[in-house]
């Protein structure tokens, strides 16, 4: 038996940073994680009761493949508080995770070999998952000057069948505006492509509401998720939104490439969403732990950085203290005891120069891991 | 926005016949489900106690993309226990649901336009899942005197990269013996492709115990799940065993097609493997029918059936009755108030003269449907 070329993936090179760090921790060591993509708090506690009393109460068999009813219609209200956006249920599609909604997206929009353009740095398993299905990835090299998004020209003879953005973004927290969005939107559907926006980090943000693409267009797909601000990564519960006429198409393929959602899993995510108290106090820890990183991270040396619009991470430029990202943040667990993701998992070119600091876990450890920096950057 | 080729699936026809279903139970009729491939009984009691538990105690975040190690572990000492087969954990990987694991498996394995052979009658989602991912299903008509499995004959000529079977089987819940399966395996291995063996039906046997490929050879992709004797179907939770040379290529794909399998469902499943009592209980309720429907059925005229080795589910050919299944099928619903699949969901040529009945929900159910299709045949 061989493996299929499609299957040859990129490691994750925060991996080794993680498994270092576990065998520090194993070792005896306390080490403070800036490397973690998720919140340090659970679902919503009104979210564990909901699926507490439903397990007593249902046999929770599948549901149906677009997901529960009830749930789809409760986000397209969200759509509505949120951004104002009058958005028909049936257009809404509960998913296994936004990683589930990535593949359903790929799927229906493209045929093998087609290209699609994602921005460089941006989230490392977008490339992945396309190789995976036979796409090419086409990455973008998007500008400083730009935020690290791309803009209409980046598009210019690339070919592209379709573009995916994510706003706020991983692993620099910058938006794309009103403005900045439509004009995006505009170049990619002048030439016929297919415009994906994935929201994932919408609802944690700083300074500005985050726009969601639905407010420019109906003919995009929009990809969220219960994991970021309803702090539920673990539950594997996110949608997406399709034009109306890709409802029928979505829905067989989610029939027979995952049957349904976890069924669980979409009770404690309608639930969350009533959670308002709970998820705003998470939002002010993120609210301190961002003002924390503003001040500390520049104090402590790491003084390249833009604040982030959204989600709870700081991209830093460190090229002028490393030419090797893996290697610095090896030595920054090590000397320092605080894990940190290379930029090299965001950016395979540029990101030998950077790292992404998280800010996602409780504030104490924070303050801990900022004075550790300071002290090992001090003694450099 | 256009769809792309790959995206263009086939839907289920037994959907047609479970909207119909839902239209006459909203009329106020009662309908008796022997459509659905799915127990009524929830997850076990301790997998339920397990998560409410867990749910006070941890944050149930992102677990490892292989999944938790101590389910692996306890999956790993249960082909000891089924099979005496000696499993290093390691080779197990945790799956967001069986159909996770196809994913995981054809992407692991296949190239584009590869050639994946599959027995029909057989369990439709293969075939879409496969085209979703732009591989070639090649449909093994299989034979009745080969008690509607593949034979090592039927390969001669095809040009198949994987051979994927099941055993037990949908639609028909015949199972390959050792012999059987050994024979199968060494001609797909002689060719140089892969070998899938789908052991979902696995523990719901009737009067001989399943053999497991991995009995045979660890030369092979082994996928369950705990959908189905195990009572979790909506848990979206599964595993496969694949060779130890293939772990690292896998782990890579699940780390960036799924993330991880849901963590409450794996805590849900730990606990659910030392249920014995309660899944024993649905066992004795599973003899119990397939008794009552190999009476019951030749007794209403559905006397072309044979006795299923396992899964819940009575094949029945139908071809002296009807040449069109889904009208039938709309029939016996319309008359008898009985929901039955169309045998076209799982063979699409010969399936129009078969039906698929489900016997895994309650017993005063399958007693009810079974004199309901007594009264509708003797009227016919």
């Amino acid at each position: 038996m061989r493996n299929s070329t499609r299957s040859k993936v990129a490691p994750f090179i925060v991996m080794d940073v993680m498994e270092a760090a576990r065998r520090a921790e194993a070792g005896g060591r306390h080490i403070i994680h800036m490397e973690v993509g998720q919140p340090g708090t659970p679902a919503p506690s009104g979210a564990r009761d909901a699926l507490a009393r439903a397990m007593e109460r249902e046999a929770m068999g599948y549901t149906v493949a677009l997901g529960l009813p009830e749930l789809r219609a409760r986000i397209a209200r969200l759509y509505h508080e949120w951004y104002g956006v009058d958005l028909n249920p049936d257009r809404v599609v509960i998913t296994p995770g936004s990683s589930g909604a990535f593949i359903l997206a790929f799927t229906a929009l493209f045929d093998t070999g087609d290209r699609v353009g994602i921005g460089a740095p941006g989230y490392p398993s977008y490339r992945q998952i396309l190789r995976a299905l036979d796409l090419v990835p086409v990455d973008i090299e998007t500008a400083a000057e730009n935020r690290l998004q791309p803009v209409p020209d980046d598009l210019e003879g690339r070919d592209l069948r379709g573009l995916l953005v994510a706003s706020p973004a991983n692993p620099t927290g910058t938006m794309l505006g009103r403005e900045a969005l439509g004009a995006l939107i505009g170049a990619v559907q002048a030439t016929g492509a297919s415009f994906i926006s994935d929201e994932i980090y919408h609802g944690i943000e700083y300074e500005a509401r985050a726009v969601s693409a639905l407010e420019i267009t109906d003919k995009c797909y929009v990809i969220n998720s219960f994991s970021k601000y309803f702090s539920m990564t673990g539950w594997r519960v996110g949608w997406m939104v399709v034009p109306e006429s890709h409802v029928r198409t979505v829905e067989r393929l989610a029939q027979n490439l995952f049957i349904c959602p976890p069924h669980a899993s979409q009770v404690a995510a309608l639930a969350a969403m009533e959670c308002h108290e709970e998820l705003e106090a998470n939002m002010a820890v993120y609210r301190a732990n961002r003002a924390l990183m503003l001040e500390g991270l520049p104090r402590a040396g790491f003084d390249r950085i833009a604040p982030p619009d959204g989600a709870f991470y700081v991209y830093a430029d460190v090229s002028h203290l490393t030419d090797d990202s893996r290697a610095f943040a090896a030595e920054i667990l090590e000397r320092a005891g605080v894990a940190v993701t290379p930029g090299l998992d965001f950016d395979p070119v540029r990101g030998a120069g950077t790292l992404r600091f998280s800010y996602a876990r409780a504030t104490a450890d924070i303050e801990d891991g900022l004075e550790r920096l300071r002290q090992f950057m001090a003694a450099r």
